[in-house]
């Protein structure tokens, strides 16, 4: 019988958060927070940007992926992980499989760039192709997990990746004194959720906002709606933030987010160049759209201490888009 | 009567860094020690990579401006400092400058690219031209400093402006134990006399190293020598390592170093954009020699922990090297 499921979510918790972060603290970085004096002029607002471009693997995917892999009991951990992801998430997942010696598949369209590839094989993951479409997508997939009892992970809607993503923001609350904002980008809403997760209930006076690609709206016009809208397919530079909210990340970004911005993609270039000009980091696409957003919104943010989650550096540095 | 200058050398001490690192400590960064496991791997060694580049005004140099600039005495600050540069000196310097409210001239020929003169202008300074010459430089900074009675701060051959750099290797020790060797860059040797003073001092068992383009090798040539060589104008992308050693950082050069490396353009160019991909962090070419020369001399550094001085990542996003 095909039905909704109507099986309640499992929340993650804030002590979910906090065994999240004991977990996995040997296996990641505590990511610096750096600050540009020219920055904040041009923000006309304090900005503090939490840097999980220099995380492990290159993004902040790296937290949820570590706690879904050291949490599986000795058993499930045995018969290995898999995921379907082209973008971070695969990478991250690698990396942590790899970190507890345990097999790893990625499933990824075969039309998935070639660095995209090497960079999980290169982490000790292995790849199984499928065509570029959701269809073939999901029925590879599922024989890869009903040949090898992989656990799946999934890239976001998942409560011990929301929990992991969580870490993120509970360092950050570590690192920096009275925020009045935290901004992150927005796509599946992993790094959004987490972070609601754990400023609702450590510093529920600190506003959350999201921050998305105007050419990749949906989680702004759903936010809007009051239901998920899922794109198909969506074409932005900020590759990272393509994919559509699912019920987990519902759940946190309708009852904790207090807007959600857009900036188009010579905002997002334009942001993007401006972080490597003056903060001397390589950020991807996906990690300029806050700062798009509050140079933007400067009535938002004015004079705010605000909380900038860049979530991620892994970029092809042959193509840069302002040349 | 011209005659060959016999007055002795105004060596900084010890006492001269940790004073130094008191006064410039509410100006600058406490910049961060990255790693990373896949350059370790290539290098068979331990690094932690000291990232001036992330430092105010993008480079170590504001170590050494911001101490001489703070140093003066409230007359003589009235009257402002000037020096000739075109690099990240003259940047560094007027943001000492500004911070502490006095006067700056830089002298910069009017062939300087528009990029270097809008920074100094961005940080408050005052810029003014001379032709591209030795002569012309010193002449008309010989009038500016007649003019104004402002206090000379040179690029490198200064102690304040050693002193300052060595609270680099200061920090660096702070943050990271039991180093068997440091390695940093030299043009002029500023930040490599800094390193020798401190560990010489207080880590008496960390080799230091130097690391030098192959097209701008004066300061090997001059290590093997037991002399200084000064090349007319050589030609290298690292363009902050083009100045020749002086008296004074001969001296910590002479006594302190194990040896000076050089790596080719080709080596330069791979070992930046290295770690631009994999550590996500923006480096200027100079900043890339160490690594360069690491990668060419795995049996001096094979399975040792070494500091890496990245000096700074002020580059022309534009015109990249690789592209």
């Amino acid at each position: 019988m095909n039905s909704v499921s109507t099986s309640p979510l499992s929340i993650p918790t804030i002590d979910d958060v906090i065994a999240a972060h004991k977990r996995i603290k040997p296996y990641i970085h505590q990511t610096p927070v750096l600050t540009s004096r020219l920055i904040n002029g041009l923000a006309g607002a304090e900005l503090f940007f939490k840097c999980e471009n220099l995380q492990k693997a290159g993004a902040f995917k790296v937290r949820g992926a570590t706690n879904a892999v050291f949490g599986l009991s000795a058993d499930k951990a045995g018969l290995g992980v898999a995921t379907h992801s082209s973008g971070n998430h695969a990478l991250c997942l690698s990396y942590a499989a790899g970190q507890r010696g345990i097999p790893i598949t990625v499933v990824m369209p075969h039309t998935a760039p070639q660095a995209k590839k090497d960079a999980v094989l290169g982490y000790g993951g292995k790849i199984v192709e499928c065509e570029p479409s959701t269809s073939s997508r999901e029925a590879v997939f599922a024989d890869v997990v009903a040949a090898s009892g992989a656990d799946f992970v999934h890239p976001y809607n998942d409560p011990r990746v929301i929990a992991g993503q969580a870490t993120c923001a509970h360092e950050l609350l570590q690192q920096v004194d009275n925020l009045d904002a935290v901004i992150a980008p927005i796509g599946g809403g992993g790094m959004v959720s987490g972070s609601c997760l754990t400023l609702s209930q450590l510093a529920p006076k600190t506003k959350i906002y999201a921050a998305e690609p105007l050419q990749a709206d949906d989680a702004a016009r759903s936010f809007k709606a009051g239901y998920i809208i899922a794109d198909d397919a969506p074409h932005t530079i900020a590759d990272g933030l393509k994919v559509p909210l699912k019920d987990l990340t519902w759940h946190f970004v309708s009852n904790h987010v207090s807007d959600i911005f857009t900036a188009t993609e010579a905002d997002i270039v334009m942001a993007m160049k401006l972080v490597w000009k003056h903060m001397k980091i390589v950020i991807e696409p996906s990690s300029a759209v806050p700062l798009a957003c509050i140079l933007k919104h400067p009535e938002v943010f004015k004079n705010q201490r605000v909380g900038v989650i860049v979530t991620g550096g892994n970029v092809d540095l042959d193509s840069l888009p302002w040349l």
